[in-house]
């Protein structure tokens, strides 16, 4: 059984305002297991406090180490997140495929390299598989937040059921939509709307797609009910 | 026929740093078109050029608008990018499913607020759908670069066929497995590894399983090779 969350692992991170959009970015997505190894300006660092807006509040203490293989030593399956192509024989996941195989093991990590440089071969040598993030090749370099953020937001669609487009309002009773239209119809008669008979069935259909397209709710109904009435209002 | 990439729409965006963040992250993930309405600190701005780590030169030239209505005039269906429920009417988006609402369309703009505030009512309300990311309801609130960048990235998933899990070499034959195998079986014997018979076939599977798991290549297999060959010398 995989944990309920990852462990996300900073390696020599260089600026605090990186460690701090990292952990704002990754509790956004509700993961809150940081650890840094060996931090370039120390630890705790304000800038990191000032830049992540809260988020060391409301997550784990953030664990300190001095080297990456201290830092993973309870950890069951690591991932080294990296752009470039390595001459080391490992699996490379895409953020969704690492999302999945992480269910399939008791406690993973994934390794950050530092900003300018990356993860050093020696690094990405204690991971078992890799995480490459699919880029424009010619623009390919992510900063480490949005790494952070991408992964961690992989994460949270696992569990995330909203549903990819949510109607906002409940639908009229077909009843409610034909009493309107048939209303409107009745009026457009009036008015003489409709050049000829001929065509007025096809006028007619296509006014209905046309409004039926809204999927208007029983306010919304009510609504356009008013504005039939005020348009035909005598200035 | 969808235009091939969607437009992305700051309005009133406050620092040049987001700006040129979020440039950074549209290029990371292949998209080009920028458009600006009334940046605080005008444009250009040095501070969005510096943070786009040379974005800018690869993108289409950023145009600048005084009033989001005119910024959107040539659009054919717009996207709100806003995390707080609103009491208009329309339909809500997850990332992907933006994406693939995108494509019904002709040419879309993903519209997104100031960096404190989000966007106004009447924002909204010029939009055709609201695209809201889920985060964690505890600590919603995403930084602009990052809205982007999640925004950007489900677009360039939808035409990148990077596989989830991708092996990083060729696993030989099984014949050449087979005969490592044979070589290794016959050392042990030799060095009486197997305590009793009834054990070993049992013990051989294993071993078997536990050494196929990595799938090796042919070079892995001749590396093993020497490793036998290596510990089998007399000291």
């Amino acid at each position: 059984m995989p944990d309920t969350q990852p462990v996300f692992i900073l390696v020599n991170p260089q600026m605090g305002e990186n460690i701090g959009a990292a952990a704002r970015a990754m509790l956004n997505f509700g993961l809150t297991a940081l650890r840094i190894v060996n931090p370039r300006d120390g630890w705790p660092n304000q800038a990191a406090i000032d830049n992540a807006t809260g988020a060391f509040d409301d997550m784990d203490e953030v664990r300190v180490f001095s080297s990456l293989s201290e830092a993973i030593a309870d950890l069951n399956y690591l991932f080294a997140v990296t752009a470039r192509a390595r001459d080391i024989a490992k699996p490379v996941f895409t953020p969704a495929g690492a999302a999945e195989e992480f269910r399939k093991h008791i406690k993973s990590g994934f390794v950050f390299g530092p900003e300018r440089t990356g993860l050093e071969n020696d690094d990405v040598a204690l991971c078992h598989g890799v995480l490459t993030i699919p880029t424009n090749p010619s623009f390919p370099v992510l900063n480490l937040a949005q790494s952070v953020s991408l992964m961690a937001y992989e994460f949270f669609k696992l569990s995330d059921a909203t549903s990819p487009r949510t109607e906002p309002l409940d639908v009229a009773k077909a009843e409610k939509f034909d009493s309107m239209f048939l209303r409107l119809q009745a009026e457009l008669e009036e008015q003489e709307f409709f050049k000829t008979d001929a065509l007025k069935p096809t006028m007619l259909r296509n006014i209905r797609a046309m409004l039926m397209r809204g999927a208007w709710s029983d306010q919304e109904i009510r609504t356009f009910q008013g504005i039939i009435s005020a348009l035909k209002k005598p200035h």
